[in-house]
């Protein structure tokens, strides 16, 4: 093992110098006129992971091609087998006016490496691959098979990568997934990223009058439907910020004790984060902390309001329809299809006859939970612990990576979250970075990772 | 007053002829392109005038001229002296495709003359001239003298007509107004409009946070503006239709025994009214029948809502901010200065300090009311008897006509609303009529009014 750090120390400049040959391609999947650049960077990685000792293939799909490369097999020995998935597209550079260099030339500035990309997901994927090529050109026998794969649609939908993991379920059987491609609360703090949130997208469009009508001739005669969503809306959400639904509470895990006290760990102050969003005062369900509410617990947003006049000045009608944008975030226990028809069911009883109500475009998003202490957690905060030297944290996030359900529902294995970024990297957004130091211990976490993972599988 | 009602009779095609001859002018105050329509249609107006026996004169404003026409005063004979109000201006013709004969060029069918203006303004105003015509070409002694204001920027707002009023405020002096601008229930129902609603208009905005939140990341810890302000409109109003602002009704002026028990012989039907507006249900305030609440009462109604995304599909954020447009029709004894004051203290003071309130445009119209049981109001009534042979109804009408106020700041004097079109005319939309029986009705009103309006004024 000391082998294989040593090489990691040795061959740092190198690695450095191959991220940024990384990094040059504009691999935008989201824009056509990129289509060459998406295929050069693909065609590269799979030299590159040839290069390093892995058997790699580029699987052609309706779309971008899918990386899939693997440690070479020991004929007749039966290892773990891990899967570690990331992908090579990036998100679209613009506004490019708003990058301080240009964001497909890498630069390094202190401890920062500078590009589109650069955390998001190269760097961090690309830490994991310099971890396996390591253990290859030492030849330090890894105790686990592994397989990369590594997609070039994230940013656009990922709608080739399930048919395809399908297709190959056999061959990707696999006893836990890492993904590196999320991030962590500051660069002395590890985390475990353990659960995600759910969604259930919700559009509902409620009809009075079959026209705008005058409202001095017909005001106060019928009713006004911008009125009734609003009072509808408003019903949804208690002054204690809870969802007002009945049931909806019933399928929510509540949060253990162990996680609650985890949490206390991760850096949070209410008064910074309340000036940074830039309000006077933050609204939660009460009972919970910030860092709870925001990736634990249920909530009900209006994305969008839409209904009348919407132009300069007034203009004095009752409006036909109104309309709203919901969400509706979900924890570990709840589901989209249950969360909907609860929604929509309780929607409908609390509609008056005065108005039609109608649901237009939905779509939802399973939560993601894996226990924060099963022996797989259990063996990534022990690889943290080693290649941070620091005690790390477990979290939760608020958001959803669709992907993580998706290989549990056909692979049926669970995901690690060892995310590299810190809350400054910019990902999405113009100078995008990602820290150096954070890739040398992503470097030393993959390494140290295929050591204490097998252990969790024997047990 | 037998030759008045003869002459009328007698010269009946002329004066369809001379309406038809002024309803040619597409005399569009809205539309620069027309704005030799205007002059030409004024210029007939004025010799139309004089050659009826008026003294006409053409007053230029910064916009439109507005006609003054002054029945021949008699010297040392203090008569009693009324105003009748008027606009030679009309509302675009647009969308032309969708009238079935055009616009500019009336026609007779059945008992109606289609044409743009037939009824808004042009026909019911042209009745009261041609009624003082027969006066002095038969050498009839009117009663009382009589100035005609017909201003060509009322459908544009009349904005040079206040300060003009204010400018011959001595010449304009009068005991009472007269307008036949506006509607009565049915042809076999004469009616005295004696009661406008006023109007308060006021824009909401509430900010939250700084910029669109990621729901996934944010949610949960910031209150959501578009939530705020659902919460805010919903509690305006109360389940039984009634505003929820404290002191909101302290100014209204209850309806009268005789008010309500009048309105019961207004025709309304609330099941042909609901199927009319296409809703299954109709709402208002409990308490009162359809025709108080859309006449009588005040409203509270939501004209538009604004928040976040609207596109297709969904963008799942907490939107940095939410506004709406509010209307609050007024009733006799309310004013929009104090109805802002209460609307908006309530506004702030309920608005939580998780947002930012701020109010947008705003504007105010103030209610009318003049009795129906006046001396004027009654000459009315009786007039209206004599002209139609029926039993006149006395109503309220729930939108507003500002310039009745105006008239009552300015010069002092009440306003009798003697409407002549019916409900179907379609004024501002395609296929303007106006009803020919009523045009011979309202002439002969014309002729009466002048009988019974000075033993009014004589009390």
């Amino acid at each position: 093992m000391q082998a294989v750090l040593d090489y990691l120390d040795a061959n740092y400049d190198r690695f450095l110098k191959e991220l940024c040959d990384y990094l040059r391609f504009p691999s935008v999947s989201a824009q056509p006129e990129h289509a060459q650049d998406m295929a050069a960077c693909g065609d590269w990685l799979l030299r590159h992971c040839r290069a390093i000792g892995l058997e790699a293939e580029l699987h052609p799909t309706k779309g971008n091609p899918i990386l899939v490369a693997r440690t070479p097999r020991t004929v007749g020995k039966k290892k773990p087998h891990y899967m570690v998935y990331g992908h090579y597209d990036v998100q679209p550079a613009e506004p490019f006016e708003l990058w301080k260099t240009p964001p497909f030339e890498p630069r390094v500035q202190g401890c920062n490496l500078f590009a589109r990309g650069a955390c998001d997901n190269k760097g961090q994927n690309f830490a994991h691959l310099k971890a396996v090529e390591a253990y290859l050109k030492t030849g330090t026998e890894l105790p686990c098979d592994l397989t990369f794969v590594i997609e070039g649609e994230e940013e656009v939908g990922s709608k080739n990568l399930v048919p395809f993991i399908k297709s190959q379920r056999a061959a990707l059987k696999c006893d836990t997934i890492v993904i590196s491609d999320n991030g962590i609360p500051q660069k002395n703090l590890p985390a475990l990223t353990y659960a995600l949130r759910g969604i259930m997208a919700i559009e509902v469009k409620l009809t009075g009058p079959n026209r705008d009508l005058h409202s001095g001739l017909f005001g106060g005669t019928v009713d006004n439907p911008a009125m009734v969503l609003s009072q509808m809306l408003a019903s949804l959400r208690d002054k204690d910020g809870r969802i007002t639904i009945p049931g909806y509470y019933k399928d929510v895990l509540p949060l253990s004790k162990f996680e609650r006290e985890s949490f206390k760990r991760l850096p949070h102050d209410d008064t910074k984060y309340a000036k940074f969003l830039g309000v006077k005062a933050l609204f939660g369900e009460k009972g919970f902390t910030t860092i709870e509410r925001k990736s634990a617990r249920p909530t009900v947003e209006i994305n969008g309001l839409t209904s009348g006049y919407q132009g300069k000045g007034s203009k004095t009608i009752v409006p036909s329809w109104a309309s709203a944008k919901l969400t509706f975030r979900l924890v570990p226990g709840q589901t989209p299809k249950k969360a909907q028809k609860l929604i929509t069911a309780h929607l409908r009883k609390i509609c008056p006859p005065t108005v039609k109500i109608e649901f237009g475009d939905n779509h939802g998003g399973e939560p993601y939970l894996v226990s924060p202490t099963s022996p797989a957690a259990l063996a990534a905060l022990r690889t943290l612990r080693l290649a941070f030297g620091k005690e790390p944290a477990v979290m939760r996030e608020g958001g959803s990576i669709p992907i993580v359900v998706d290989f549990k529902k056909v692979l049926g294995a669970d995901t690690l979250l060892l995310g590299l970024s810190l809350p400054d990297d910019n990902p999405h957004s113009p100078n995008e970075k990602f820290d150096l130091d954070l890739f040398k211990a992503g470097m030393r976490m993959g390494a140290y990772l295929w050591q204490e993972l097998p252990k969790a599988s024997a047990k």
